[in-house]
Parts: structure tokens; sequence; C-alpha cells
């Protein structure tokens, strides 16, 4: 594949994943459609294998490794979304997966990696970098590295979840005015914007991040790659990414309408809403593109407007004390 | 409509909520899978408009109501998903909705009633009896009752949801062994059973029921309707129902397979992995299915299962609480 990914890749990803992904529907929901007054379509992820879209990505790269490369296995760093997904992908491809985690990840991200057969390395976020810790690990037992986003296999892969979202919508004779995307390091991103390229081109595709993580929203005004500062602690776990990748911002700077910036209570507020109302369990880095919807930081000529939930995986305090 | 409602009733039912109700997906889920050494396809009703599979029934009367019917509204009696049901439905069609409501419902359903515009009228449920106030009511002031299971209309509207099941099984190139339906006065059991009866007759349905309300499960084995003593408390508030209706009886002594209870702490293991795994809000009387099908109640040669998840209308506190 080009180091860009196109369109086709995306539709060769949607083939390579049917029947092993579910085949998450598009919702809606009377009470979401009043109290913003637009027509909204829901895309839940969290119903997703391993309960975020991830395992989209990685399904898509690990099931093209090669006889040698399935032998060797691979690693990948993550916050535990990606960890998942990839663990659920090696598991069903017979593949070993060791992944580079931090310390302070949620436990329900650690445990369910655990579960599914992934090996966890860990390190603490604040002093250790991630990438550097999997490539040792390579040049040790080797290994084929599996990039949490800047890959074009991820990135079309995760693009599956966008293609799916424009053809549901489009087979219910929707056009969608906007598509809300919870954004890391925005292969999600990218991969949803290269879709409606495609297929409706004047869908405006935005990405969705939380305070102090906007480094897409501050890439996109200047131009160039800008950073996070990795040193603060959010809420959502999902999307502490230094900055975006490579690749995901070579595609997003060209195709995006904007990016949006939530805040915790923000995001705490859509968790809420989406159980009393949704009655879907989100987590917070899931549920940003909802809190930016919510909290209407979209402009107002969008009417028809799908919102990712990306991902579930949320322990079950943090739920608790955010509902109460 | 003939006092027991047939196949066609629930066709015309189908017909008559498309685009009003939610056509809700079949789900299923890897975990879930593993877990039961089974396949599961899980029917998760609380995604339905007013949370619960209830607005099925309840559009399917309201919208046949004529003129004259329309101008005197309704009255119906409820724990409060039928509540929710009747009164998003006459909102819906412009019709006033009195409920008469126990003043233990939790705080969501009366809420969401208010919300969509019902009119709640309290009784306690240990010492006053709700169906003598409704016919109060209708005797001072006119209106329509529309029961919240006894009633063919409602028995219809209630089986399109294992209507659905059933075709979107069928889709698949699935053929279901069992069908698991959470049972409180029969009418989503009678409904599902009858759906069942035509398209999968060799399906087995069962009725699930809550410790202490398994009227249904003691009345197939007595072959004559026997009550719950209402006296008692239940987790599962959606299913106290006093016993099997006549109507509801009739049909599920005909078709079901056999009932099953579960105890409230397997309601409540129930919820904890609809949060965990499936990422599901699952209301307590909407998780004894799935209870019933994890605590391992169904015969073993039920290889291919489906489990209704009938609700998620739960107050956050409790919710919080069965987390923990």
């Amino acid at each position: 594949m080009d180091e860009i990914p196109g369109f086709a890749d995306i539709e060769a990803a949607a083939a390579q994943i049917a029947g092993h992904a579910v085949r998450t529907p598009l919702l809606d929901n009377a009470v979401l459609n009043d109290v913003t007054g637009r027509e909204v379509f829901v895309k839940p992820e969290m119903l997703q294998r391993s309960g975020s879209f991830k395992f989209r990505g990685a399904y898509n790269r690990l099931s093209r490794l090669n006889a040698e490369e399935r032998e060797q296995g691979v690693v990948a760093w993550s916050s535990g979304n990606h960890a998942q997904g990839v663990a659920a992908a090696a598991a069903m491809l017979g593949v070993r997966a060791r992944i580079v985690m931090p310390d302070d990840a949620p436990a329900i991200k650690r445990d369910n990696t655990l579960a599914l057969g992934g090996e966890i390395v860990g390190y603490d976020r604040y002093s250790q970098d991630r990438e550097t810790i999997a490539r040792e690990l390579v040049a040790r037992d080797g290994g084929v590295i599996v990039p949490s986003y800047d890959d074009p296999w991820i990135i079309a892969g995760q693009g599956t979840a966008g293609l799916e979202i424009l053809n549901d919508a489009h087979a219910q004779g929707v056009h969608l005015d906007a598509l809300l995307v919870c954004c890391g390091g925005g292969g999600l991103t990218a991969g949803c914007a290269l879709a409606a390229a495609e297929l409706s081109p004047d869908t405006a595709v935005y990405a969705v991040e939380p305070e102090g993580y906007d480094d897409h929203a501050r890439s996109l005004q200047s131009g160039r790659r800008e950073s996070a500062d990795t040193s603060k602690s959010s809420l959502c776990d999902a999307l502490l990414t230094p900055s975006p990748g490579k690749l995901t911002f070579a595609i997003n700077q060209g195709l995006l309408a904007g990016a949006l910036v939530v805040s915790e209570d923000e995001v705490r507020a859509a968790m809420r809403f989406a159980f009393r109302e949704l009655k879907l369990v989100v987590e917070p880095g899931g549920a940003v593109a909802l809190a930016a919807l919510l909290s209407n930081k979209l402009p107002a000529c969008h009417e028809r407007v799908a919102v990712m939930l990306s991902g579930g995986n949320v322990d079950p305090d943090l739920f608790a004390e955010v509902l109460s």
C-alpha cells in the first residue's frame, strides 16, 4: 500500500474485517434530536469487538502479516483501546501480541488486554518513551510494530467505521451535513475523512479533542504538527497523544472542516446523557464528539449530523462517579 | 381484532410502528459467546424510543384510536416503562395520557413520563389497586384504558420485537434454538411466542422471571393462572405483576417451552456483565433473560440463543450501586 491510504484501501479493509468485526448499527434517538434541534445519528463503536473501533484497524493490519511475521508476533504501544484491539485480532489469528501500556491505564483496559491473551509491558507515561521501549523489544526479540494510528493499514481499517456511517445514512435516504469524530492521534478521523471525501464530499468532518490535548485544533490553525503537553493528565485517557501523526495529519489537514475542543465537564455531561437517554456505556475519550454536539460547538447550519461514540472501556468506579 | 391476536396482527403492528419506533438491531458479542459456550444474539430494546420495548405496543394501540377516542385521551397503569411508552406515543399523536403509577416507581421513570408530557396519578402499591383507580378516572372524565399487557393490540405490538429478532437471525442464516424473554404480565413473551410459532416453530421460547414474581413459572406448572405475593419487593420493578394476564396466559400456556427464574444476585451480575462487556445500560427487570443465560439455567441443547434485553430505565444511583 502507498503511505497515504485511499478510498480503495478502506473498501479493501471493509472486506477484510467482514465477518470478524461487529457491523455496528447507526442509531437515532428522539431525545437527542429534541435537545439538539438537529437530526442526529450515533455510531456506537463501544459495541465493536474489544469495546472500541480499534479492532478494525488492528485486524486489518494483523490479518495481512505474512507467515514469517505471524511467527514473530506483533508489538504495539497503547493507552488501552489499541491494546485490546490488537490483542483480540492477535488471538483470532494465533499471533503473539506484546503491548507497551502506561502504568496508569484504566484497569478494565489492562484486564481485558490480558484476558484476550495480550502480554503487557508497563511503563511510566511521564518519564519513559513508549515507542523507544517498543523498538527495543523488537530489536531484542523480533516482531512487527503495529502503530496505533500512523499507519496506512490502521487508518484504512478505522475508516471502515466512517464508511459504514455514510452507507447506512445513504440507505436511509439521509445526506449528512457533518460528521463528528473523537480524535487522539487522528487515525479514526483520517479514515472517516477519506471515506467522506469519496462518498459524500460536502459532509463536513470535524475532529473533536479534549481540553489540554487540542493538538489537532492548533495544528490545523498553524499548518504544522503542534505538540500537546503530555505532562498534563486528562479524563480522556484514550486521547492523550503527543501530536497528530505524520500520515494522519497529512490527510486531516486537507480534508477536515475543523477541530472542536470540549472540557471535562462537557465530557462528563455527555457520558451521563449517553447513560440516561442513549442507554450506552461511553468512556470519556469516546464521548468527546457527543460532548461537542451537546455543548453546541457545531455551527447551526449542520442539520443532519453523525456522531462517533468511539469506545466504552471505562472502569466501573469512574463511571459510577460520573453518574453521581 | 379478535381477542387473541395472531401472526397477521404482529405483521400489521410492524407496519404500523415502522418509521415511528426504532428498528433496534440484533447484536452479538464475542465475550458473551465465549463465557456461555453458545452463539448468542442480543436484542437491545433499551435503545427503543422511551428506553424499553413498551413503546411498540403503546404506539400500535394509540395510533388506532378513532377521532373521538383521541379527543378523550388515554388512561394507563404502569410501574414506569409502559407509562413512558404510552406518554411517548401519546405525545406523537397529540393525545392526552394519564398514567396511574406507584409512588415507589424509579425516579427516572417518573421524570421521563412527565418530560414526555404524561400526567402521573400516584398510588400506594401495597394498599391500593391501580386498575380500580384507572377505571374511576375513566368513569369520571372519560378516556380509553390502555392495558399494559392484557390487550391484543399491545401483545401484537410487543411481538414486533420478536418478529425483528427472527427476521434478523434468518437474514444472517441463523436458526435460533431458543429465545429468552423477560416476563412480567407476559405481553412481550406472548407476542414473541406468536411470532416464533409462525416463523420458527421449533425455536423454544422461555419466559424469564425474578424470584418472588415467578407466577408464570408456577402457572405453567399448575395449568392455571397463579398469583404472586405483591407485598414482596423486588429489584426488578418492571416485572412486579400480580399474575399472568388472561390473554397472555392463554397464548403462553400453549406456546412456551418453559419459564426460568433468576435471583437478584444473578440479575445484578447480568447488569454488570452488560455494562462491562456489552456496553449497554440494562435495568434490573430488563436483565433477567441475560441473567438466566449467564447463570446457566437454559438446557445445554440450545446452542443458538437470542436474549431480550427489554429496557434500560434505571436510576443512576441504583446503577452505580450495582456496579460497585
